[in-house]
């Protein structure tokens, strides 16, 4: 039978196994900086991260994004003074007693990664006046975000590593790079096959900040309310009970 | 055998079907304006989409998010009315060839949907300075950006349908839903089971605006640079053209 290509696909959940295999990404998907191996990552792989990172939303279907690949050590060593000097600029503006614990995190794998990857926006991609962005002029910049994240997930699904590294002044950036104004580099990311992932994220393993309790960040009807939904927020309670215990994707799909 | 909370999760590909999973969600996945019903969601199904969300990666570990649900139609309605005021003033500013198109689009399910979601970014949430924040300032709208994103994935896998309505003043929107200064809302979202998914984006099925070939936003080594990498662009663009035909799934994994 012949489907017209207007007619809407089925809204049905994914397979159990599929549904799972979204929220493992989600739950084990990590900032990776220190854990990167040199082996090369296979076209096939590469294509596929960066094809889910195509198929981001995008306001107004401008897809403003760019991906630039850097793997010329030479190119990536002038990105990594960037960040020596941004890192050291950074260390000096923690309060004294912090800025030990702030020197002795490891807070990017620039030079071990295998693969760098600039993630730019092009705000003049679509026009003066795109669909969506007319009230919010930051929403460009969203719809990169979200191909960023579309990649790390896909990267984790193929058992890569992700790193984003921020701590880089953009315009010395954009300079290093050769990127062109308006553009804008949103995010520096590392991207390579790892040792392993860390089971919770390295800044609450090394007692930076923690995970916050989920129902802090929970409001109802309006800001500050909570009435009514004291079922849901049990559930939520005990949802993020379960993953910090590791039990969520065997109990709680 | 006990495994210690420092030893790495090893980092291996997820299974075919889960991996399929995250594939099939990020390009499955639909910004949803006109099809939503009515029958509510589950709290067990709500509160896994939240869960996905609030374990999205942040800046400085910070998770600047939190998330204002919002089901009653009274608020909703007020919602709306920021919605036509903006969308009226956003249809002035398109050239009159395209305003009758515009105008055409249904750009907002906010009634429709069971459930309005608005997720926010809290600058301050954790002090003025902020591991990874201090020199690209926008990074904790962006952590928000991830867990919308991550949200919308999520919602996917479960079968709902996210649409992202961003033609509203946010000022107005603040005022309106009691959010103080100086959280942003950086999202508003409408949620809910849908009657189906479009097989493209609708501004594609409009004539609005199609999608980019991938091969226009790739860069390799420098901005502007594909020396040696012909191969890795050979596959990017089959691999696109496997998705534009629905192959993908099938034949790329």
């Amino acid at each position: 039978m012949v489907t017209p290509d207007n007619a809407l696909l089925p809204a049905e959940p994914l397979s159990p196994a599929e549904r799972e295999g979204v929220y493992r990404a989600i739950l084990t998907r990590r900032d990776v900086r220190g854990q990167f191996r040199p082996d090369p990552v296979p076209d096939a792989v590469l294509s596929r991260v960066l094809i889910a990172a195509h198929h981001a939303p995008s306001v107004g279907f401008m897809q403003p994004w760019s991906f630039l690949l850097l793997r010329d050590a030479a190119v990536k060593r002038r990105v990594h003074d960037l960040f020596l000097t941004a890192n050291a600029e950074a260390a000096a503006m923690f309060p004294a007693e912090q800025q030990a614990l702030y020197r002795s995190l490891k807070l990017e794998g620039i030079m071990e990664a295998p693969i760098n990857l600039c993630v730019t926006c092009d705000p003049d991609r679509a026009g003066p006046v795109v669909i969506g962005r007319t009230h919010i002029r930051e929403m460009d910049e969203y719809s990169t975000v979200c191909a960023v994240q579309n990649l790390w997930l896909a990267a984790r699904a193929e058992g890569l590593g992700v790193g984003w590294v921020s701590i880089l002044d953009r315009d010395a950036l954009r300079r290093t790079l050769g990127i062109p104004e308006p553009i804008v580099p949103v995010a520096y990311l590392c991207l390579g096959w790892v040792e392993g992932y860390h089971r919770q994220p390295e800044l609450a393993a090394a007692g930076w900040r923690q995970r916050l309790p989920v129902e802090q960040v929970l409001h109802f009807d309006r800001w500050g309310g909570g009435e009514g939904a004291a079922t849901l927020l049990d559930r939520v309670r005990d949802d993020a009970q379960a993953v910090a215990e590791g039990r969520f994707l065997d109990e709680r799909l």
